[in-house]
């Protein structure tokens, strides 16, 4: 790994050798694909949509709105504001839709598997144990019937409204935030019915005031965290088993052409989990021998390849990880996918042409999926994902015999070492299950502050992960210690931040801890859905300081944010109190007191506030002063 | 009322004379308006918006595609087909979000009243026991329990999922529709379930298949009708009494400035119900008085009060119905206004300034409103609509004070009569409770057919109503029964339609039916939100007929739909069977292949497809084909 922080970009659309490899090859192919689409679409970009004031809503419009004309208002009425706050509401609606739909299918499983449905088992009892103690369900039971009260409590907690306030908030929050909440109106709900209030306030003629739409965000962000996210996530702990930190491998270069390989992509591991528990079969390896291959793999791609990566050992079954999401063409073009399996975001639309030129068998696992030239669809259910792994080993097997001979394949040669899955129960564990010891060494000055990273990867603040990785490894430099997510967390991962050889290139401080405790400076936490376990990290923190969030010497980073999932976090990220660094600029420059309000006015009201700046120096330069600035707050020096 | 079809529009934006009258004051008085920013708007138009190719989802965007030059796909690589009906399929969940927040609130109304918390009592409560029985819920109990019965009942409708069917569908759904529905793969859960499905399903990168997306949002409009607005509507008429055919008063000229005025907005009756009630009492008309005025009243606006016109007796203290959205700014200008009080669409964001100019108190009755310079925000809550009355009351009397010296008023002296709150229990009385007389003037050609009507007011297609009072105009010549709700139904009250007059224009057949039981040839069955009540008409004349939907000579109109909600009132249209016709021509017709898909192929799937059209005169013709074609299919001339 380069020291250099600023490797130069010119004519590279990603920090990855893998990708460009690949490119060569797709473009040589004549494919279309998301970075040549991206140049072209450079040319014809509308600057009121990218300002935040274009607005297609009602019949009355399209409008747009030009400050320096007459155009100061949509027909309607509404503001600059309003109108990019409302479009802005919409997107976060989208994402709270999208992770209320993740954890709804987490809390079905968990009740089937309570009911005995599932080839799944309550694999982390102690945790079950832990969540029904935090939440007021009777624990002296049977280890299914508390599964199936759980279930039942958790999925009721999304739809809770004003009269009768959601427990899973109240548990979750940190102690002095819930007092500032309520003074803002701002506490929230259930997300489920926070969505509905807020969709609502979206229609034309409802809500045109962008002070009130703002506070639905923020409210609806703190809604998605604690009712949706972190019992999500404790739900596939306890199916799946708490994450422990472990060396996994990850790049493109973990596919092998020799091998039946079935690709698990989106965002939820149910049938990921499912499958490679029936790959270990044997029965299930001849069947792939006598098709010709070596054997049958499973490969993880972005976030479900990192919810698996977390709880599962990499090994000749379970391979790895192979990227995020910018990596799914060339993993594609590869020539060495059976089946691509898919159940949630990112499963690009035009992967169709991928499967026709290197036959692959495109399958959705979700109902929520669609892409043109879907080959087949098993829609979810908890109690028939045992048939959904069978189905999709034999159409791989069906693949590999049409891709053997039919498709030359070329494989990068690059595998990197992570080591994957920290959580708070691991951190905990590596301190000696007490949080003094990180408490001694933040107030030592050996870790200066630590930065939550939870994004995507996008191209438009530059390559693939050039502003992910050159952040991170600016802010490790300055003794910052970084907990990652999602598929910037990925980008971490395969630029070999995520192993103890990154401690080549971090600051003397953090080097000296993460050493001692044998752990990299950057601590991959899993996916953008652990926003929710990495803010229980903090929460743990300050309820032990006994300090509020914006007091911390924390800040939260999202230098590659893509897509609607993103701004949610982001937004429980200002709402939770946290400096929230977000690059690229969010589509609202053009509003200007909305600016004002989410880059200013907001730390006197929340404590957090939005950050902006697309250069990996500068960015690092103003967390590391935000930081040293809550220190000097704690009186630490 | 001129018997000329297309009258003249040049220099109007409005069909109605009150609203021209007050524009000259708006202009006068220097006020921004919807008219004058409408005609502004139409300089910058964009033309990828006005064709659905633009998409400013992700950080990636906002993405235009070009069918003529290089960028024939989004940067994710979505298609133009894709792109246009994702964009539709959002505001669909916009809309159908919406229809929910209102059956949220009229299920926690009754349940609220059933426990006696509430001003309101089970008015229908025969209503209450037909739905008990439909529905299977026990109704040999108290009356009150029954009540908290059905609304836990209607509440836990709207979350049902596939592994849970919805019971209202099956009980409300035509009989001959249900299999076509499951045999499409469109066979609806509960509306919170299906937006969930839908919005996750536009999530970046998750659903690129404009087939599948077109199918969700069929789904989603079956399930926004069937477990949202058909209870809401059952829910309303159990509170406040099944509407009834009686004269009311509308236009402008119900305005009298010697009164403290207080306006309902939006869609949701219970604060207008519940001020109505106080509003009877001596001791408030005598408070009225001791502030100078003559005493206190009521007002109508747009649905909320067509809401209250159907169910409420129209005297001096409910005056009646002011018109439809595009007259709140005009109404607001007349000088007359102590208290707007709003609660959903429309309640357009630019009013704050004429509250300044001509002294009104805007009030928030519902946590969705948010209007910059809102003077009061009351959150709605059940058992609080008692003091919310007492306070808008206070307010209004505040208001009057300050008004009555400052403010030179200007009413429009035109009003006119309309007969509002038909329904179908309204239809089968007025029938001899049976179908067999409807039945037989329609196979004796008396009444060729029936069309349902049920919109918004929008400028595209021409000036306020314009084209929703020429169309109807010429149904009814053609003999064409119209059924109307939403803003489309209060511009056929406010240009006479709704009344007996307009049997003068209306062709022989159809006059003669309408004379013989005095009814006129529109029949005003609410509010948009009445879609479900119109097609209960419907789906009862196809099960007396054994019959499906598409072999009906019917037809549903939304010549000036503006909003998201009417976009899921269309989708339902076409998913029930329907020839629906739309103008404004949505923004969509950059996707061609979608196109055809709405316009052409559906019709092959559901029986249902869209048709478009901007000329009253040509959309007459094409309704009366179709409906000419189906009477054949049934045998008749």
């Amino acid at each position: 790994m380069s020291e250099t922080i600023l490797e130069k970009t010119e004519g590279r659309v990603s920090y990855h050798d893998s990708v460009e490899e690949m490119l060569i090859k797709i473009r040589k192919d004549g494919m279309s694909n998301v970075f040549d689409r991206w140049a072209s679409q450079e040319k014809i970009r509308c600057k009121f949509c990218l300002e935040g004031l274009s607005c297609q809503l009602c019949s009355q419009g399209p409008c747009r709105i030009n400050l320096k004309g007459e155009q100061e208002k949509g027909v309607c009425g509404i503001s600059p504001d309003a109108m990019a706050m409302r479009n802005m509401l919409l997107k976060n609606v989208m994402g709270a839709g999208t992770y209320s739909h993740h954890a709804y299918e987490a809390f079905r499983t968990l009740r089937a598997t309570g009911e005995g449905k599932t080839p799944f088992t309550i694999k982390d009892a102690n945790k079950l144990k832990w969540m029904c103690e935090k939440v007021g369900i009777n624990t002296n039971q049977d280890i299914n019937k508390m599964a199936i009260d759980l279930a039942n409590f958790l999925e009721s907690e999304m739809g809770k409204d004003v009269e009768e306030p959601s427990v899973m908030v109240d548990v979750f929050a940190p102690r002095k935030r819930k007092q500032v909440w309520k003074d803002l109106g701002i506490y929230p709900s259930g997300v489920v019915h926070e969505e509905q209030n807020a969709v609502a306030s979206c229609l034309t003629n409802v809500d045109g005031d962008y002070v009130s739409l703002a506070k639905k965000a923020l409210s609806l962000g703190l809604a998605t965290i604690y009712t949706a996210q972190i019992g999500l996530e404790m739900t596939q702990d306890i199916l799946f088993g708490t994450p422990t930190p472990h060396e996994v491998n990850v790049d493109l270069g973990i596919m092998d052409p020799e091998y039946v390989n079935i690709v698990f992509n989106g965002h939820q591991p149910w049938a990921g989990a499912a499958t490679i528990k029936k790959a270990n079969l044997k029965e299930i390896q001849d069947k792939a021998k006598a098709v010709g291959a070596k054997g049958l793999r499973i490969v993880g791609s972005i976030e479900t390849g990192q919810e698996l990566l977390q709880r599962f050992e990499v090994n000749d079954v379970f391979v790895g990880l192979m990227g995020n999401w910018l990596s799914i063409e060339p993993l594609l073009a590869t020539g060495t996918v059976d089946v691509f399996a898919m159940e949630e975001n990112c499963s690009p639309p035009a992967i169709d042409h991928y499967a026709e030129k290197y036959q692959i068998t495109l399958v959705g696992v979700s109902t929520i999926i669609g892409i043109p030239g879907l080959n087949h669809m098993i829609e979810y259910n908890p109690a028939k994902v045992d048939e959904m792994a069978d189905k999709l080993i034999d159409l791989a097997l069906e693949n590999f015999k049409k891709r053997k001979n039919k498709i030359t394949s070329q494989v990068p040669k690059i595998t990197q070492k992570a080591i994957a899955g920290f959580s708070t129960e691991a951190v905990l564990n590596a301190l000696g299950n007490k949080l003094d010891p990180l408490v001694d060494v933040i107030k030592a000055g050996k870790i200066k502050g630590i930065v939550a990273l939870a994004n995507c990867s996008t191209l438009r603040n530059g390559p693939q992960d050039w502003n992910s990785v050159n952040l991170v490894k600016q802010l490790i430099k300055k003794d910052i210690l970084v907990v990652a997510g999602g598929c910037g967390n990925h980008a971490l991962e395969v630029a070999g931040l995520c192993n103890l050889d990154a401690l080549n290139i971090t600051g003397e401080g953090l080097k000296e801890v993460c050493s001692m405790l044998k752990i990299p400076p950057v601590l991959s936490f899993g996916t953008c859905t652990d926003t929710g376990r990495i803010s229980m990290l903090v929460t743990e923190l300050a309820n032990f300081l006994d300090v509020d969030i914006p007091d911390l010497p924390i800040a939260v980073t999202a230098p590659e944010w893509m897509e609607q999932k993103a701004t949610i976090d982001g937004v429980f990220a200002v709402a939770y109190g946290a400096y929230t660094h977000l690059s690229p600029t969010p589509f609202l420059t053009g509003a200007k007191q909305l600016v004002k309000l989410l880059t200013e006015d907001v730390e006197n009201l929340t404590g957090g506030k939005i950050a902006l700046g697309d250069n990996p120096v500068e960015v690092a330069n103003n967390i590391e002063a935000h930081i040293i600035n809550k220190r000097r707050g704690l009186g630490l020096s």
